[in-house]
């Protein structure tokens, strides 16, 4: 999928959510544990009631590689699942030398045909040009994440007063485009999303954090949109999890609705819509 | 494994040597293509004939992943072919937030039984502490690695003259103890290592890029060995495909004998035999 197709997408939907879907079967409904596949039916009924609202499902693979060769088949099962016009991302943050992650880039782009793939920037360019060689597909790079110790090293100035945050925007941006590169940015950080988007005012960024890991999706907005949008905002426990009973799913879906309404809102302002 | 025994085994096997099993299918001998699994019967051939000369193997997970459900019965059976006196290393450089850590240390050390981990540390110090709460299991951080493109960040310098890679190793090494902790330290800086042992005198260094990737023995010895050797050096391409005929694990034997006599000679002159 390029950018075109995901901005078409985002103005049809009047949404540009992303719908996390790291399943565990410790936190999901009680009542599906019985089922054969708890999972993968937990995974199919969340992505029933919520694939008219998103743009993007994210599956963190931590879920799924816990579940062994079982979990290779659920992440592959799902991936059936979900529409063709979704973007579907590989939370993976991936991050090897050149062979090797051309290796990664054929299991996920190729094997398991994800649209996009998270990868870790320590060892720097190596890492991502061999996921840049795909046509419409992307490579999401860790630049600001949301958790606590995001700051023990994302946070180090340079000598030029830059952080390493800064210094993987504007190397990264390089590697690629923007119709074939995103940035990861904590929604918990919206301060610093001014200057994230000083240095990538066009490209998509991927936003974890907000719901249950605090981060305010007005702030987020307000900074964040550009001419196509240029957010996706994900959101996993607060909506998979918003509700533990039989009516997990339309739960989900409640969750879904409110925050796609807030992003028409938000794309309302903008004149996007 | 803990660090006593670590040290026990190098001295019994006068060997620091860690084999990279990196199997792939395109670079094996070609009269295993018509093996009903091909990588595993590659693999337990290398380990059948390397296993003495080496005290630990390091499987990168990126020529698995590759393989999709397949890959990981492999992954499993080369694992349970592997004498338990030997160090399993899964070079996975995973890094995430602390709940999805807590998931990828289940599957890599509870499933999967790996003796230890390669993790990336962008994220900071959540990405690394739900694998240091398992005891005699190791934690290997990226520090400086031996790609081209390390350069790109690790090299980054803060305000009193750090490098981002000295900044990860005063941090990682706070995060827990030289009993459960090693850094990823690229051969083919050994100029490097003098700072980094500065840092981290009493760490266990793992050291890829001998061979193929450059790297000279002799530079990483004698600045890099200490007093429970510290040092574990891999050689993976090197050895596994050191011939593609129907000797190909004799070949890899051969080499990993000229590794390990070199190994010995170092122990010697620092009088750890």
């Amino acid at each position: 999928m390029n950018l075109n197709i995901l901005f078409k997408n985002i103005k049809q939907k009047e949404s540009f959510l992303c719908v996390g879907l790291d399943s565990c079967k410790s936190k999901m409904p009680k009542h599906l544990l019985g089922d054969p596949n708890p999972v993968l039916s937990f995974n199919k009924a969340i992505i029933n009631s919520t694939h008219h609202l998103c743009v993007a499902y994210k599956l963190n693979l931590a879920f799924y590689e816990n579940l062994g060769k079982e979990g290779y088949y659920i992440l592959e099962e799902t991936l059936k699942c979900i529409p063709d016009n979704i973007l579907v991302i590989a939370d993976a943050k991936r991050g090897d030398i050149g062979n090797t992650s051309e290796e990664y880039a054929q299991a996920f782009f190729e094997k398991l045909n994800f649209d996009a793939i998270t990868l870790s920037p320590y060892m720097g360019k190596d890492t991502v040009t061999p996921f840049l060689k795909y046509d419409n597909k992307w490579s999401v790079i860790l630049a600001l994440t949301s958790n606590k110790s995001a700051s023990d090293f994302q946070f180090i100035k340079d000598a030029d007063g830059n952080y390493l945050f800064e210094r993987v925007l504007q190397e990264g941006k390089r590697w690629g485009t923007n119709n074939n590169t995103m940035f990861v940015v904590g929604a918990t950080k919206s301060e610093y999303i001014k200057r994230v988007r000083k240095i990538a005012p066009n490209h998509f960024l991927l936003i974890p954090g907000i719901g249950k890991q605090g981060g305010s999706l007005n702030d987020v907005c307000e900074i964040g949109l550009n001419s196509t949008c240029g957010l996706l905002v994900n959101s996993s426990r607060a909506i998979i999890y918003a509700s533990s009973d039989e009516n997990f799913a339309q739960a989900a879906k409640e969750e879904a609705i409110k925050l796609q309404r807030e992003m028409k809102r938000h794309l309302k302002n903008a004149n996007l819509l």
